[in-house]
């Protein structure tokens, strides 16, 4: 039985803060049928794909924070995708700000979710790795108060048995930590689906070289790929938003760590590739059988202490 | 106060079976003399540096095993190495196949030493993920036995606080997994010192494409550094040993995660950086600050589970 499936990674360009969710909407619909047009069966689209990425804005009103949140998926707002996806037949993928009422209290998050080819949501992610900082920062460049606006999320590094295969999510910063790929890997994942909104500048470093953040962004995702034998699929949300910069270079990442596949633009841009789960198998089963050469008595530090304890 | 280390990475070319402890450790010496008329403070040479890399050869005789092994650390083989270092000022870190008595009990390890520049052992790291296999296997189009002549190290991956720094090792095969560098970064890791003896060619997919092998050393290594914000100082032995070609492409990478210094050759070859110790503090404080973004509730697998648990 073959495990190819046809992946589209859908990258958007900017959305400004005056643009509403219909515009946003619109756009990913535009680019599902593409997707489909080219026989994809899994469209994947960026972190917080809904509105302008929010956290750049310093905010204290509680009704102006939550315009940019959900508090139901889908909504009257993103449900002509739902339906669009189901029509055509084709799982998909994406990010947005989620408000939710757990235990009779209201929670933040940055939550991505699959959605089956029927629109029904078979998986939810919410961010782990929060970047940023919690309180407005007069030092830095610009803002990006994630760590304002959003709890760390509860789910964890879960993964799913989807479309014959078993897949996970994370987003944006999440894909600078081992740790993400090391959980997810632990559980057999073969596809990790993977949105992000990045600024091109380094808000506390404006002097940072030009192509140092694409760097770091194609390495985190490359080897968390390679050292977890799996297909990684990092789509951003790019170009210019108000005068702020976002990173592009969507990527589809092999299970060997190479791009197959690789957005050339900062707008809305469809790349594709298809992926077999099964070329997964070669690295799972040689050089990361973690059952024959992961030594857990030496990671204890991993899981017992969160910051760095120097020696004396 | 500068903390800039001016590092001689000593990639060594190949040493066939028949060549000696003297042929090496003469080779050791030129280099060592290399990088003290450039002002090196520290050189560091390849994983088992002082033989041909015999886990390529299945022996069963213990007496020809133990012949590549030392039991004692100097020895009169390395002697002339120690006392050049020491009347040259520099510091030295080097691999070797060790014997060693514990408790009454003789035991194999794949060894690092750190070597002040008085010539005094300072640090010992022994190799905690051996590749390879312990039986001889038929299949394989050359052997890798390291699993059936080292045992796991049992050091762990400690550090060191050396010349004004923060220091650690690991060898080969332990810089493909994120855990080594990770635990030596929630320990202040400034400078990763790593030795590498990896064959060119896959034993278990001959017909990999060129290129791929050299990739993932730079990816596993490159992402290593950045993810901990560390030097790591990445030195092969290289070339042709009796047919069989190793990896070269000895690097000195930058807690950025670019490489600053690189071996052009497959053969004896100095390579330098001056490295300053306080470049790893932005990113140590910023986007990889762990007291403040990691989330170890989240990661629990990475030391409850060896191996891959795959969900119902």
């Amino acid at each position: 039985m073959s495990r190819i499936i046809r992946v589209g990674g859908a990258q958007l360009g900017p959305l400004q803060k005056s643009e509403d969710r219909k515009i946003a909407i619109d756009r990913m619909i535009s680019l599902l049928g593409q997707a489909h047009a080219d026989d994809c069966q899994l469209v994947v689209f960026p972190e917080l794909a809904l509105t302008t990425f929010f956290p750049r804005w310093n905010m204290d009103d509680a009704r102006e924070i939550d315009s940019y949140f959900e508090s139901e998926m889908p909504n009257e707002a993103t449900k002509p995708l739902f339906d669009r996806a189901k029509e055509h037949g084709v799982a998909i993928s994406f990010g947005y700000a989620e408000i939710a009422e757990e235990n009779g209290v209201r929670h933040h998050y940055n939550t991505s979710i699959i959605v089956d080819k029927t629109g029904h949501i078979v998986g939810k992610y919410r961010k782990t790795h929060l970047p940023g900082h919690g309180e407005f920062d007069p030092e830095r460049a610009f803002q990006h108060l994630e760590k304002k606006y959003f709890e760390v999320g509860n789910t964890g590094f879960r993964v799913w048995r989807f479309m014959d295969g078993i897949m996970g999510m994370c987003i944006c910063n999440d894909r600078r930590w081992p740790e993400t790929y090391r959980v997810m890997g632990l559980q057999g994942v073969e596809m990790v689906l993977l949105g992000f909104n990045t600024p091109a500048a380094n808000s506390q470093r404006t002097d940072e070289p030009p192509g140092l953040r694409n760097f770091h962004n194609d390495l985190s995702v490359q080897a968390g790929a390679y050292q977890n034998g799996t297909w990684v699929v990092a789509i951003a949300k790019a170009g210019t938003e108000d005068g702020h910069e976002l990173l592009g270079g969507s990527a589809i990442v092999h299970p060997s760590g190479q791009i197959v596949a690789r957005a050339k633009t900062l707008d809305d841009e469809l790349i594709v590739a298809d992926c077999d789960l099964d070329e997964c198998n070669f690295y799972k089963e040689t050089i990361f059988d973690f059952d024959r050469h992961r030594r857990i008595e030496h990671y204890g530090l991993i899981t017992e202490q969160t910051g760095v304890v120097r020696p004396d």
